[in-house]
This record gives C-alpha cells, sequence and structure tokens, in this order.
C-alpha cells in the first residue's frame, strides 16, 4: 500500500443528534501518509469490550434501533432517552470513532528508525479509533508482539490485562490483603483468578449462577459464591473471613449486591471483634464500581458503620496515578504472558459490518458474562 | 463532697439483651475518688447529639417503646428487630454508659498538680459516659473553660464544633475548593457557615423547608438551595458552579438526594468542559454521609461518569489522622470561639429522669433539624 495515497478504509463511528437520535456507520476515509515518527497499522483484530459500549452506543435504548442500507452503507440509528442528553452535551452532533484497543500489521512507516523497525511486524494499540481498517500511530504507541504471537491474541492486551493489574495493584497501595470480584466468569474475571493464584493472593469470586461457578472452579478458583444461591450471604461471609478480603472491585453497579458485600464484610470483621463500636468495624471496607452490566440504581443498605466507601474505579486514572515505570512493568508482564495468564477468548469474530447487524449489536449489549465479540475489520 | 467516700451519683445505662429488647435505665453508683492525675467533675450540661442516639437506642424501633418505674427508677423498653441484632454481637447483655461530650465543675482533684490546678473550675469533657452526675476523667482530658463560660456553653464543644472544621479541614486535604452540606439549618450546619464566612470558604446549604432557607439566610448564608423547590436541582447546579464545590457532607444518608448532589456537580462541571469524555468528568465528585437522618437506603443513580466516590466520614478517624498537634489548634480555635462561631441553641434542657420519658424521647429520637436537647443531670 505505500506510496498509494488515495488508498480508503472504512471507520466505524457512533454520531449522537442534538435531536436524540443514535447513528453507527462505516465512513470511507483516506489512509493517511505517516509522519516521520508514524506508522500505518492494517488493524485485523480489536475487541467489543463493555468499556467500549458508553461510546459506541451511549445511552441509548437499543430496543428502538433500525437499520438501513447494506454492506459498507449500512446506517443503524436508535433513541437516546431526551433525560440523557444533558450529560452528553460535549459529544452531541460529533461523529465519534470508537475501539479502545486493537492488533494488527504494520504496512507503512515513517522514516524515523523507530517507526522503521515496524515494518511488517505485529504489534497492539491502545488509544481509540480501532474499529477501523487503518489505524495512524506513533511508533511509540504500539506494542511490538513477540513472534508468533497473532492479531488475535494480541488484541485485548490492554483493557482487561492491566485492569486486573489494577485490581490487585490497588488492592495493596490501598492497604487491603485480599479481594472480592463480582460477575467474576467473565475473560477478566479469570484473567484475575490467574493473576491471583500466580501471586498468592486470596480471592472470593462472585458469579451469578451454579454454571459459572464450575467455569472458575475448573480453572482453579479456591472461594467462589454463587449469588443465586440461598446460602450465599453465609458462603461470602465465611469466604471473607477465610482471605479477610476488604475491597470488592464490582462490574455490576446496580441493585444491591455491592451493599451486601459490605453487609458481608462488616459481619466477618465483627466475628473477630474484641469489643463494641457504636460506629460498626473501625477497618475500612471499599467496593470500586468499575462497570455497569446492570444499570439500575446502585442501593445502600447502610449497616456497615462509618468505614467504609463506595466509588468509581477506571483504569485511566489508575495508570495515571501509578506512573509510567510502573506502567511499563505491568505492560511487559501482560505481553510474557499474551497465550496464558492474559489469554482471551471470543465466542464470535466479526467484520465491521457485521458488526452493525441488528441481531449481533443485540448480543454484545446485553454485556453477558461469557459472551465476547472481536471484530476482524480486515475480514469482508 | 471530698472526703465522703459513699457518695453516689445517677448514671444513664442502655442495654440491649440478646432477646432483642432494649432497656434505658439510671443506675447509681457510687463517686469515685480521684487518682492523682484524675478530677471528678458534676456534669451540669451534656447534649443529645444525633452521634449519641447510635447507642442510646440503637437499632430498636421506638413506636414499641414503654415506660415502668418513675423518678430514679423509671425504665424504658423497646424492641430491637431481630435482623439487626447480629450488629450488636460485641454488646448485647452490656449496660453502656452513654454520652459523648459535656461540661461541668471539678469537685474533686487528685494530688497531682494538673489535677489540683482545675479545682472548682467549669471544664469541657470529651470520652462517653456523660449521661450522668459525676464523671471521673483524666486532668489532661479536661479542657479548662474561659472565666465566664457556663458548662451549658461548653456542653458541645467537641463534636460539632470538630465535625464542622472536620468538614473543611478535610476539603483543603482533599484537594476541593468549596463544599456542600445538606440539613444545614442545623446548629451543625449554623456553625459551618459562621466557619465558612470567617474563612472565605464557599459553602453550599441544602435545606428541606423555605422557613430553613430563612434561617440560614438570616445569618449570612450565601448560598441556600431548598430540596423541596420545584428548581431545585437548577438552583443547586447554579451554587455549584458559582462555588465550585465537588466535596459534600450529608447528615441525611438514606434516599436519593447524596445521588443527585453527584449528579448536579457532574452537571456544573461539563458546563466548563472542553471536550466529551465517554466515562465523564474526571474531575472527582466525592459525598461524605456522616449522618443517618434518612435510614432508608441510599439509592445512586450513577450518571456522573466514575470520578466519584460516596462513603462514611466520622470524626474521631479523622482526628486520628490530622495528629495530636493539628487536633490543639482546632480546640483552642473551638474554646475561644464558644460565644460566637461555636455556639450551640437548646430547645429543651431536662434532667436525667426527663431525659427517659416517652414524650422527650419521641422528640429527640426524631433527630428533627432545630430541635435539640441538652441534659442537665444535676437537675432534679
Amino acid at each position: 500500500m505505500d506510496g498509494d495515497a488515495k488508498a480508503t478504509g472504512l471507520e466505524l463511528r457512533s454520531l449522537i443528534r442534538k435531536s436524540g437520535a443514535l447513528e453507527l456507520s462505516l465512513a470511507k476515509v483516506a489512509v493517511p501518509e505517516p509522519g516521520p515518527d508514524q506508522v500505518v497499522v492494517q488493524v485485523q483484530a480489536t475487541p467489543i469490550n463493555p468499556s467500549d459500549l458508553g461510546l459506541l452506543l451511549g445511552p441509548a435504548d437499543m430496543s428502538t434501533a433500525t437499520s438501513s442500507g447494506s454492506g459498507a452503507g449500512i446506517v443503524v440509528s436508535a433513541k437516546v432517552p431526551a433525560a440523557s442528553l444533558p450529560f452528553l452535551a460535549a459529544r452531541l452532533d460529533q461523529a465519534m470513532p470508537v475501539g479502545n484497543e486493537g492488533a494488527g500489521t504494520v504496512i507503512a512507516a515513517g522514516s524515523a528508525e523507530a517507526a522503521q523497525a515496524l515494518r511488517g511486524k505485529t504489534v497492539s494499540m491502545i488509544g481509540g479509533a480501532m474499529y477501523a481498517q487503518y489505524r495512524l500511530i506513533k511508533a511509540s504507541d504500539c506494542q511490538e508482539l513477540p513472534a508468533g504471537t497473532t492479531p488475535a491474541e494480541g488484541a485485548s492486551w490492554f483493557v482487561n490485562p492491566l485492569t486486573a493489574l489494577g485490581m490487585t495493584e490497588t488492592m495493596r497501595r490501598e492497604g487491603h490483603k485480599a479481594l472480592v470480584h463480582t460477575a467474576a466468569a467473565s475473560n477478566l474475571g479469570q484473567m484475575l483468578n490467574r493473576i491471583c493464584l500466580e501471586d498468592g493472593i486470596g480471592l472470593v469470586n462472585i458469579v451469578r449462577s451454579a454454571a459459572q461457578a464450575k467455569t472458575l472452579r475448573d480453572i482453579g478458583a479456591r472461594h467462589v459464591c454463587d449469588s443465586t444461591s440461598p446460602s450465599f450471604v453465609e458462603d461470602l461471609t465465611q469466604a471473607l473471613v477465610d482471605t479477610g478480603a476488604t475491597i470488592a472491585f464490582d462490574a455490576i453497579g446496580g441493585g444491591t449486591l455491592a451493599s451486601q458485600i459490605l453487609t458481608c464484610m462488616e459481619m466477618a470483621l465483627n466475628k473477630s471483634a474484641a469489643g463494641y463500636s457504636r460506629y460498626g468495624s473501625s477497618t475500612h471496607k471499599q467496593v470500586y464500581i468499575y462497570g455497569s452490566l446492570n444499570t439500575a440504581p446502585t442501593e445502600l443498605v447502610r449497616a456497615y458503620g462509618m468505614a467504609w466507601s463506595v466509588g468509581g474505579w477506571l483504569l485511566t486514572p489508575f495508570l495515571q496515578k501509578i506512573g509510567r515505570a510502573e506502567q511499563q512493568r505491568l505492560r511487559q508482564r501482560v505481553v510474557a504472558g499474551l497465550k496464558t495468564t492474559f489469554a482471551s477468548h471470543y465466542t464470535r469474530v466479526v467484520s465491521l459490518q457485521e458488526a452493525l447487524q441488528l441481531d449481533n449489536i443485540a448480543a454484545y449489549a446485553k454485556r453477558a458474562t461469557g459472551e465476547k465479540f472481536l471484530i476482524d475489520p480486515s475480514k469482508a
């Protein structure tokens, strides 16, 4: 493709109009010439993570979705509730590119040595706009993959692996010795189990079915609590006693689960308390909500004293906090373990056009644990 | 009284039995001889703060309260819901003394110089068991009051003043420049207004009636938002834009107010945002729940990105965090301002026996803003 300045590629765009209409489409954009320190990557694998859906679908009601056009001309429309529009002011009427991370092959490189060194290499990327056939990116923002690692293996190299490592790092930095994870049978949850087994960290897995519990036990998880079991509260409290976990990472967000976890932590702490404190245990109990699989309100039944906190947790501020050197250490660990500890599994591989088919949207918009889409933009 | 080892005094006790029965009574206890570094204080003024009610009444259903006996033999009984008992394990079947703070006159002193120096002096105290006619306490734990300050003026010297100062200190230490306060017409809220006016700190007061709004405006409050007004959301958002407040202290706890505050903070931040962030504003938004005027669940409608936190806030851990020297600085400021900035107002002064009358319990158990009881244990 070098030298062919008129080549074009498809790029997925998400637009929310002031009127409240969401429109998803594929824009035809010119493949740019790389600057001296840049490369052009043909994207071959880019996952649809829950964290991409906020930008892709916004708060649109996907039960109203309709589709028109065909092939690369497909346009999906849906309605965004009027009450959500004030929160979207800064993105209204702008066609936003989507896709946090991906991997592919470097097909053009700038003149700088670092860029030239990547010619023909398979690289992983982070930085948005990955739902595209071609991505212009700085060479220094590419992560070269070890020989024999495919783009599909390197596509989910950043969001899930660094989120999982971010959880154990946050646990340590905030003075906790073990942790709780919800929706724990997910790709991310399985990864977290492998990390905790490797690092000797106590992990309490909360799942929502017996089948998910089995999935985790089959990969060696030691503490698995099924929230649909009648003995859930007792099981969770006992697992918290056994591990000493006082921090939880919750992907669900809505409903009473976050509060139940705090209640069980308090009961676990009280089992070993020396005397009565009118304000409950003085040990700080933390739940970080990092996802919103249940978009209903979070309901906190405050029966756990005053030493508690529930808050949002997001990868980017965490990475900013730990600094560049520590980030590099974590990235190296991920790249070394892409086929083992940090392996991801996909249930469907789709093209850009297929990613905009209503049946596929309905499937990934459900955010169902165990269902995971990979887009291959090089697929016709 | 010196030398009279057989003197006795009344002391209020709160007992929750394993059976789930709450019993409030007055124990007759011997007035102890002070050790070398101790003094005996005749307690003449001790407030009933919301923070005392947790120990005094526990989670008992006061609609079931009954009373028997008379005079110093009065006993109040009420039922504690069975579901609450597991959280109370460490206090069950123990008669707990009550009352965080108070003031009175030193009537006996140990041999040490510091104790002797307090003979006959009016002092303020913190440390529990203040709902009593006499309190044995270390001389170093007494705060001598300036000449001309009465026990009633010195009774509420600790909990409310240091909580109010703790709010502005926490605001500064956590990097915020202005703050929000709810149930803001309370004694504590008025105190906080005077502190913020003195210190030039932006304060957004949230109240629950037009009358409370007037109370605050009359003492010079600049930003007052009435949550019962139809324009509450707009008023609050504008006050947040005007002040830049990104931290709130909430005395109410239950319901949707904490979440509404976060939503309005996010809207205020978005008004000045440079570009769209899919995760909402990256400015951290904090609500600390320090009371529970509404004991219903806290409902968080998570429409404010990921940079938010809701948690418990309690005076004691805050004081531990800032250390002894800083505590002393804050205490000195309070003592110097007991008749001005840190003045408290009471609607009723009652004896220990009167504090156990059902009509009085019903009044203070309501935790109504503007209603405040002072116990004078020296009153017959």
